[in-house]
């Protein structure tokens, strides 16, 4: 008796459990706790097993909706339930202690194993540290890239592509939705997928869905983007790199590591689904970034442009300074303002030249500029009005108001100004203490909720007058995200005192 | 709004989980899988949340009866609920990647938050596999093991202790059973804590629970050791070493991993906890056994040494040969039985001489006899019946009856015999295969079930002579247990086939 009836269970958890009476987990001599195999017609998922003497009756088996829906089956159906096997790839994972090499089968294995459901989260976990303990040669980062790629949705588009990416890590990094209107606006076709913010105040995907939708599914992309020649689109619901998706989820999140194989692997994936031919990288550089030093970059910059070679894409990477946000506007609604402005010519500085640098290294790629020229060239296209009319038409086939202003975007209603506290030149302007701040005041979930910054590194400013001014939608999130900023001195003017201990009154 | 109302939940599973009604959630700002600690006036759990819209009304908090009983609490009572925090020494466990030594404090610091619930199971695995990927020097190891125990009860004698230790690996290893007393009729004290077995067919604690109960508090165990000289007890409810539960209860067991160092320090931790001076320590070598070779063997013996000179423990590390069981019953009861047997003169030479060689290492070390000399004595009190009159001694004062026989022991009623299938003299038999089908049959919970061998190594035997009989309470188990007998082939007859391979019938 393996066959057990689904009843609907009102628990939600991100884990798989599902819920057997006790006397009859006993008749099938499956554990407490044990994994098991719990398998529809069509589909098979692995689960943990809970225990319970009334909430589900003798030979029934409870699961909740999500579970329901991976099985493709409702209430009052027909499951298999199997006692789990262990994965034999699993021994290739514990083999990297002795500083074996995986081969492309062995990474083949693991990757077909974890996208299949067939690992616990234990066992993934034990994949990820295996690679954060002893690294990977670039061969393995190479056959697992290749595999995650493989084991994802491949969108073809038959004609070279083009694409940006920045490795992350700096606040207010706007610049994908300039660069993908100019580039595009020159004819090169430009898809790009971007991925939304987990606790940095807005990803490339964030911030453009103020203008308009970012769902699309590959089929769409497809129809849509060799028309416009660019889009910018989420690419988390298009299961590009599921096994990077798990991973992410179940083991770098909660442990707070992030794997730089796993890292590479995770990037490369995606380019290779998407069938990208031509890259720039941006990699932020700095105190308070991925790339805390000069070598570090140089060494991942290294390290991608030989991968790019091994899996047929043209990476040019580009180091760019990281140490303050770029440009004065943080979160959502207040970054897609500020791209708005830079497509109209009333932008930062910083925002505009990192945006026509990095485009101008495509233009170069593509041969429409000479070496050295294409930052002009694509500071050309914007002075021109051709991005912004290009940028336009694709907020309007992606939904959105194509004729959307600046003055047009709602930013949060409650605010409240930081004052320096004496005269000076800023000297530090902290990215961490930023993003915590914006945090606090509800980015990325608050699309309103972020901060401008009035001074820079470098500015100097009076007494009293304004450093930055936080925005939010709710007045309790605006008095944590002030009473955060009190706290963590975001900026440090020359000569100024940033804590004073004291010994206590005189006795 | 921080405070919930306990409910019972009818829910069972071996992880920490509470259910909180969704509205509540997000009143508290708490998401879905999140950790989170629940106070109550005198304990505090980590648990991750399950939300529920029907389960839990808002205001309240599921939880099960095990998790009450940790809170020290009933339903309808108040709890705190707070966001983790993560702990702060997990940085060291993350810092293992550079290469780094751990400190004395960020070992304390790491065992201190794992021994108070601060890791989730995720993070315990992170610091096991760091050790698993990474291995410790060995002041890592003193440092750890310190730790282990300083975290666990502690049980003071106030005298010279004895101990003997098998790292295990080798089924039939009944020798404890004789050590004690033999080592406790001489005078020394010898108050020995050990395992139950898991997968193996029987632990030390199993085969004399056989005889007597084995469940004794630390309290008992320093009333009554000193008088009988000798205990065996179980060390599991002892809390010895704390830390060693949860490691191998959440990851080693699950991963099938045992880090070396952990192995160590899990062990010695045990050492320090019951103030062990000297140790003989049994490392059983050989093809399917932990040392699989002489050299994996001779540096764990190094490394107990060295181990044992820092803690103040005196060591003699004995390895042993382990290529096959030891003697000729498997199995809780039918070891018990064997032991028995040795004591009253009738038992195989095999565990004879391996508990005299043991015994006589310890006689040794205390100055009871010469160099060399040691084995002699120990056959001398095994010869005389004073270490059956002490085992009869201890037997009655944990609770047995003192007078019991070989044949007062019950053993499974349901056999079946394994016949060899040809002439031949034995040239193997297999540890892992023995330790399968004694399992099939229903070891190590059934305690009646095991194997008895009547051929080892080198032993001529017959065409349909009896190989072995293999001994169960269940006739379905029994079935199991032989099938998988006839698929193994635990033994190897000389120019016996093992497998065919055809090519298929020519066509």
């Amino acid at each position: 008796m393996r066959n057990l009836i689904t009843k609907k269970i009102d628990l939600n958890i991100e884990r798989n459990l599902v819920l057997i009476n006790s006397q009859t987990l006993d008749d099938l001599k499956i554990k407490v706790s044990a994994n098991v195999k719990v398998k529809s017609e069509t589909s098979e998922i692995m689960c943990e097993v809970i225990s319970t003497e009334d909430l589900v009756p003798p030979g029934k088996i409870g699961l909740n909706s999500e579970l329901l829906n991976k099985l493709k089956i409702e209430e009052e159906q027909k499951v298999n339930v199997f006692t789990r096997r262990r994965p034999a790839s699993l021994e290739h994972v514990k083999n990297k202690r002795e500083g074996n090499q995986w081969s492309e089968g062995n990474i083949r294995a693991i990757v077909q194993d974890i996208c299949g459901g067939q690992y616990t989260d234990l066992e993934i976990s034990m994949f990820t540290l295996a690679q954060y303990y002893h690294g990977l040669s670039m061969d393995e980062v190479q056959y697992l890239t290749s595999s995650m790629a493989e084991y994802g949705t491949t969108i073809d588009f038959e004609e070279p592509v083009y694409d940006k990416h920045s490795i992350g890590g700096v606040p207010g990094n706007k610049v994908s939705l300039i660069i993908v209107p100019t580039v595009a606006a020159a004819g090169l076709l430009i898809p790009k997928t971007s991925s939304r913010a987990i606790t940095s105040p807005s990803g490339t995907a964030d911030t453009f869905e103020v203008l308009c939708d970012v769902n699309f599914s590959a089929d769409e992309i497809l129809e849509i983007a060799p028309k416009t020649r660019g889009m910018l689109v989420w690419g988390g619901t298009l299961d590009l790199s599921p096994l990077d998706e798990i991973v992410i989820h179940k083991v770098e999140q909660p442990l707070g590591i992030d794997p730089h194989s796993q890292m590479l692997a995770s990037i490369f994936s995606k380019k290779v689904s998407t069938g990208v031919d031509y890259l720039v990288l941006d990699i932020p550089t700095g105190e308070g970034t991925k790339m805390p030093t000069k070598e570090d970059a140089i060494q991942y910059a290294h390290e991608s442009t030989e991968l790019g070679r091994r899996l047929g894409i043209q990476i040019e990477a580009a180091l760019s300074y990281g140490e303050q946000p770029l440009g004065k506007a943080i979160g959502p609604a207040l970054e897609a303002r500020e791209a708005l402005c830079v497509v109209h010519g009333e932008g930062p500085t910083s925002v505009l030249e990192k945006s026509n640098e990095l485009s101008g290294i495509l233009f170069e790629m593509a041969g429409l500029a000479q070496p050295g020229r294409g930052a002009a060239l694509a500071a050309d296209y914007i002075s021109k009005g051709k991005t912004r009319a290009k940028m336009e038409e694709i907020i309007g086939v992606q939904g959105g108001d194509a004729n959307v202003t600046p003055d047009d975007i709602v930013v949060g209603e409650f605010t409240a100004d930081i004052k320096a506290p004496k005269d000076g030149y800023i000297v530090k302007l902290s990215n961490s203490a930023i993003k915590k701040i914006a945090y606090a005041a509800g980015t990325p979930r608050h699309k309103e909720a972020g901060i401008m910054l009035h001074k820079k590194i470098g500015d100097f400013c009076k007494q009293d007058e304004d450093l930055m001014t936080i925005y939010s939608n709710s007045e309790g999130r605006l008095t944590e995200a002030l009473n955060l900023a009190m706290n963590l001195t975001p900026y440090i003017l020359e000569g100024m005192i940033i804590k004073r201990i004291s010994s206590g009154p005189k006795t």
